[in-house]
């Protein structure tokens, strides 16, 4: 392992504050990729960003895309020393229901040893340690161990959309061995994690129309389809008794767990009653026959995110309602993949066409699962940051979500996708009161700081 | 037939303009009773109601309820006369989904040859037709034929909670032979009617909660419990395959249509296609083994007028919702008791209760459904007034809809009801776009004024 010097970890304690009070600017913002509306404040989040790794003393810009701007970062040791790729993204989830969260989504606070506010953990918290990491190495030492390129996205959240053509078109300045993402969780606060396998994404929506208009229930009720109902009779139809989803062809390209997988699966220090107290519900449920970490981890789901028809407000309005709709998302595993899933959705939802209504499949997002080598040196030096900081070793383990850029990063760039996240699982990311534990900020950067010492070696 | 002097309609052709102007000022006032919003514009519509009353030279008052108030109204004809109660509602159906307005609901205005707001149909424009009938008869001749009493409620639109109780604390100022009814369509444009049967209406929500809050699709998807497929698969479960409802005992005391009544009912001139046209739908739908007409008015219905789940929003939010609620009604014919038909609805959605969700169910509203007898004289008067206006017999029909004081007026003050409406099926009351034809306004009213005169015979 190359030399870590010891100004690196006191610059970083010494700016510790100064350094959190820069994060909650960074959480001021209202980077809400998916709603129209924040248009603007996306665009001033990534000129911030910029603005903040400038300051760092990195070289930094701003890349419009189609949609949301990429911010690059780019900090040079010699063409001798290896480059690492940091990819984050600023952009954050919308944040409904308001009225669940204890402070303002986008006011930060300090409280109970956590940082509140959306986008603390995912992942403007998370993509900033690497940003202060570099700060302290430039400031200590003068320059850093390693190569950095950072790319950060605003369009995570609504499945990258344009990462990949703007990857593709600057493919020649972005070659890296290691790519580092920040924006998978630890274990648990004492189990700080390199996550080698996630799951793939695809989303859809299912649009159910009759009548021209909602109807009055007592005038027409007998003599016309529902949609609402037919739509309730589509989403049951998803899944059979036994929780599997009936998608013709959905299981077909499911790689299977072996037993080994299974055993070290098994043996991870994984606490049921904690699982369910973090979800907030008073029994489990899934498919038969897996345990909880495999159904989060390595088997595929069909979810229904929504579902919107008819009168939903006070009281009771007797109506035939117009329309129905449901979003619904599918978490996928390898070797599923994202174009044949979404085609045999979109078949199966067809075949409830029928003369009274009409029924639709409208394609949202498309993201490939990944799974990645356990034997790649990378993961080695991870192990030996962690250790470094954290003292214990770094366990290996696979992550329910999807991060779309990984399986592109690999394919791509040729870099080696070292999964090291700072958050935890209960830190409620797409939910209300999402939250960052405070020490976890602090070890994060230092983790980062000595990622880099090892990777140079 | 009492004497109908030429004076009556010729003030009411020469006092229309302005008769119009006064309904489109009734109109302008949003007295939607289920949205507490609206409170004070319920009280003051219900103010404004009394003065217009007084202005037609009636006694009238406004009684306070536990809810929203009823306006009295009384003309005196002389103890040797039949008295006549004329009932209807000021109230108004909640206008969303308000972006499906041509013209802003409570901006009434007149095109096409008709009045577009709501409540211009149902039922404000339809009960104004008896006070410019009495205004009518006190102006140009001086006095009714019958004693008149009117009693407009505020609260028709959310199952008359308080009418029945305030009834009944006035029920010997309310005596009554006659009970006047006119919120019901006619058959067609030129198909005046008399309407004998109403369904019932329970309605109620059903809930299912799961996780405290809403959850990462990703981190805990797979091993919870989903509300909204819960919900999904209970609303599915309602009917059968042949569109009949399957909660237990739903059928049980529904009285079988006998062959009279079927071969009756096939004899009136519906036509099925302007159904499918009024409806805005390419085929109906319904009941095996019924016609669209015994569909709608003489079997009983279970419908999903709306469900809410997790994320409704612009493009995609993959959590698990943590809850799911669906607004459900049925519609009942003779003999179903509704709170029979509520316990079993509620018995059968506990059942759905396990240990990863909860399923709650919310009663609502209760309005039993009514049949009267087609041999009483005020039919015949009713035809009577009708042939004179209309120049053709009246039809005998049913009605799909439900006004829950027929029952109640017939049980509580001995009044026989008298179901004659101006609405058409068209008129799209409890739906975007209500309107109400100018020319049933017209005749509407002398109709009224018509049917007094045939009463005091």
């Amino acid at each position: 392992m190359a030399t870590l010097p010891e100004t690196v970890f006191a610059y970083l304690d010494r700016e510790r504050r100064r350094h959190l009070e820069e994060l909650m600017e960074f959480l001021r913002f209202p980077s809400v990729s998916t709603e129209s509306a924040h248009r603007q404040d996306v665009a001033r989040c990534a000129e911030w960003l910029a603005m903040r790794m400038r300051q760092a003393g990195l070289k930094a810009a701003v890349y419009p895309t189609g949609g949301h701007p990429v911010v690059v970062g780019r900090a040079a040791a010699g063409s001798d020393r290896p480059t690492v790729l940091v990819y984050g993204h600023y952009d954050v989830q919308p944040v409904d229901p308001l009225d669940q969260w204890r402070h303002p989504p986008f006011a930060p606070v300090v409280e109970d040893g956590y940082l509140w506010a959306r986008g603390a953990s995912d992942d403007k918290g998370q993509f900033f340690l690497s940003v202060i990491a570099a700060e302290a190495w430039l400031q200590a030492v003068g320059a850093l161990p390693v190569n950095v390129v950072w790319v950060c996205e605003g369009e995570e959240e609504i499945g990258s959309p344009h990462l990949e053509p703007w990857l593709r078109a600057h493919r020649h300045e972005l070659t890296a061995d290691v790519a580092l993402i920040s924006d998978t969780p630890m274990f648990g606060p004492d189990h700080p994690a390199i996550c080698y396998g996630l799951r793939g994404l695809v989303t859809g929506t299912i649009t159910v129309t009759g009548p021209r208009q909602d109807l009055h229930s007592g005038v027409f009720g007998g003599a016309v389809a529902n949609p609402a109902r037919v739509l309730a009779q589509i989403l049951a139809a998803l899944h059979d008794a036994d929780g599997r989803v009936t998608i013709p062809g959905f299981y077909d390209r499911v790689r299977v767990l072996n037993s080994a997988e299974r055993a070290r699966l098994a043996a991870l220090p994984f606490d049921a009653a904690r699982f369910r107290e973090e979800a907030g519900i008073a029994a489990d449920a899934g498919e038969i026959g897996y345990s909880v970490l495999e159904r989060v981890w390595a088997r595929p789901t069909l979810e229904i995110n929504g579902i919107a028809s008819g009168f939903q407000g006070e009281g009771y309005k007797t109506v035939i309602p117009a329309r129905a709709e449901a979003k619904i998302s599918a978490r996928l595993v390898p070797d599923q993949d994202p174009t044949a899933i979404l085609d045999a959705l979109e078949a199966w939802v067809q075949r409830w066409n029928r003369p009274e209504v009409t029924v639709r499949f409208e394609r949202g997002e498309a993201a490939a699962p990944a799974l990645l080598p356990l034997d790649h040196p990378a993961l080695v030096a991870a192990d030996d940051a962690i250790r470094r900081v954290f003292g214990v070793p770094a366990l290996y383990i696979r992550m329910g979500g999807t991060i779309p850029v990984v399986p592109i990063l690999s394919e791509l760039l040729g870099a080696a996708p070292l999964l090291v996240g700072f958050g935890l699982p209960d830190d409620q990311f797409h939910a209300p009161n999402e939250r960052w534990r405070l020490d976890l900020f602090e070890r994060g950067a230092k983790t980062v700081a000595a990622l880099w010492a090892a990777l140079a070696a």
